[in-house]
């Protein structure tokens, strides 16, 4: 029978204890959340939800068409040219995800006979880019500026370096000021995925690279979310002007992909001017980081010390993980719960996220279900 | 300098005429339009509208995270349960786009030692979706039924036959039928993407599956995009629960995407609901375009006859059809002007979208417009 294969391997998942299921929530949730990425708590910001409502209806439900046929309104370019001016970079252009952005950077940067060198714990999208690329890649260690330097002695001709900012699963910032380096050593491009640094860090959220001096530069190139700090749904790739005119004309996810719906531009428009007007939510952020750490560590458990707002913590093992969240989830705490296969060193962890508005008294009920709920 | 070779490939492309830009449009556009997806003109619908900005107050602007951890909401899942049940399908999957539903079906479907038999004239984001699976991709001509058997005949084991209903930029459709037939003569599976029959073809719009008998099959699974008829943003996979099921487990484009946003979502619902309270809208559609290829035709226009709401014009080069969209839009008319490399044929046209909502009036005008501007 068709897809019959497929049964086998819902039957081997299911033997695995590793079948997942979808959990839809109410909108009431009465779930303490230290599993969404909405780090500065904007997702549901009444500047942010207006935002996206007035957007719907000055300029409809869609785009209505790729961004090069009916796809870009005067919104999308406003967003552009403030995103582009928050981060200090030249240019900017958005995607419908985040996901689209790095897949459209990755293959429009690392064209045939390039070398593109990729960070071993890089983010699903940026591995799909490096394959769906023309270049050849070589995975490198992580966070290894000396791997990096080594792979680019191996090539002539271009390369390009990729690397996430903030590692999505363990939380652990790249050392971007190192990787620049090894980069200029060899004229090669830096592409980093600031998914979790926008908003985070930096000068008021303004981001990892601008934290690393890289705001800017005319060899880095720059991916974000708008779905994580600005609590809505896109992406961006940002850098000089002539990376974004490349993108406009040779990236498929750009060219062949429907234009970012308005109410998304408008929601994330809205949570980047409140950013700029409330910087002080990217410290926030870090510090509820910082007090989750140390309370969780106090508390006896292994945790990894954060360098933007993802509190990794370690599981006995997969099922133990499963046990543990679904344990937080009856006391009234989600948490996110990562394990193989969607974990590339194979260790279960709880993935814990520190919003920039959980209060004292909720970290502390955060950290004392956590610790309860021990397997 | 690193990215200095992005600097010849522009010379490049300036030389051959090819440069693309953006061009955002006002919120209230004099163009009249016939260059957007939004064949049943409901982009701008209030109900779609006010789905929207409903879904944004109550789920927020974003969805907050992957579907798996706390970006499913219950409006997903409303938004599944709707539109398996309107096209006729046991289980549904939203994604944050039609690329990512594209991506997500191909790549699950065609794993490691299956067969993907592939149309020639697919769109990029199946193609891109061959090229990340696993999969031995074999692609053959254009809407050829005899040429899939044949490349069926050539494999043991699991194998998917991958195609677009109507062709995006012809606006043919493909022989479903048929491409079905070859598919069990061999118990292969048939994926098909249904972007532009939703909304337009099947009765009252449940698309090009549905009108050809293979809705609902065990065999048979669909794509659509939320982004052209139903006038919002995001992609859904529709088909067995069990394929569905798999999807959940094993797409990297919906395990590590941010799930849909909610307005997209509302907006999508919104438009769907409208969509079965006014089945006349996706009959109107086709009677448009048969109109409008009716009208071309006379007044000497090469067009190609319409399967669906695309209506094609051949345009004497590249340059010609730039000059000849330029002219149109200089007259008060969008239309899509379509030329390599973004053709997989080579040919240059421009591509007409009839909407819905157009009137006789406005159809006189376009033709008038497109006649009188012929290069
Ligand atoms: C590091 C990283 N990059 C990219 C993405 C994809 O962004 P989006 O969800 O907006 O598609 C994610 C998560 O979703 C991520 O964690
Ligand atoms: C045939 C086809 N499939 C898929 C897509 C992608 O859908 P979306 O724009 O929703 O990502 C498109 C166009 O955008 C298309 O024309």
């Amino acid at each position: 029978m068709a897809f019959g294969w497929i049964d086998e391997q819902a039957e081997l998942r299911r033997r695995a204890g590793l079948v997942r299921t979808l959990r839809p929530r109410p909108a009431d949730s009465p779930l303490l959340d230290l599993a969404s990425n909405d780090y500065l708590g904007l997702a549901h910001h009444p500047e942010v939800t207006e935002g996206a409502a007035a957007a719907a209806r000055t300029w409809g439900g869609g785009s209505t068409g790729s961004r090069l046929v009916t796809g870009t309104t005067e919104l999308h370019t406003e967003l552009e040219r403030e995103l582009a001016d928050f981060c200090g970079f030249e240019a900017a252009l958005v995607f419908s995800s985040g996901y689209a952005a790095n897949l459209a950077a990755v293959t429009t940067l690392g064209p045939h006979g390039s070398l593109i060198v990729s960070d071993a714990l890089n983010h699903a999208s940026l591995i799909d880019g490096c394959r769906l690329a023309r270049g050849t890649t070589q995975v490198v260690g992580h966070a290894a500026p000396d791997a990096v330097r080594k792979a680019l002695g191996t090539h002539e001709g271009p390369a390009v370096v990729v690397c996430d900012t903030v590692f999505s699963v363990d939380g652990d910032a790249a050392p971007l000021a190192a990787l620049a380096e090894a980069c200029r050593e060899r004229g090669a491009g830096l592409l980093v995925d600031d998914a979790h640094g926008l908003g985070v860090l930096g000068d008021g959220g303004r981001g990892a690279p601008q934290a690393a001096g890289l705001a800017g530069a005319d060899d880095v190139v720059v991916t974000v979310t708008l779905s994580k700090s600005l609590g809505s749904q896109g992406g961006a790739v940002l850098g000089p002007a002539r990376v974004v005119d490349h993108l406009v004309n040779a990236a498929r996810t750009f060219i062949f992909d429907t234009g970012l719906a308005p109410a998304a531009a408008g929601a994330a428009l809205a949570a980047l001017r409140l950013l700029r007007r409330e910087p002080e939510r990217a410290e926030r952020a870090r510090a509820v980081a910082a007090e989750l750490h140390a309370r969780l560590t106090a508390a006896g458990l292994e945790a990894v010390r954060p360098d933007a707002a993802v509190v990794s913590v370690r599981a006995p093992s997969p099922e133990g993980a499963v046990r543990w969240a679904a344990a937080c989830r009856a006391a009234g705490l989600a948490v996110g719960c990562f394990r193989p296969p969607s974990v590339p060193d194979g260790v279960s962890r709880l993935r814990l996220t520190a919003r920039a508005d959980l209060s004292g008294a909720e970290i502390e009920r955060a950290v004392q279900v956590i610790g309860e709920t021990r397997p």
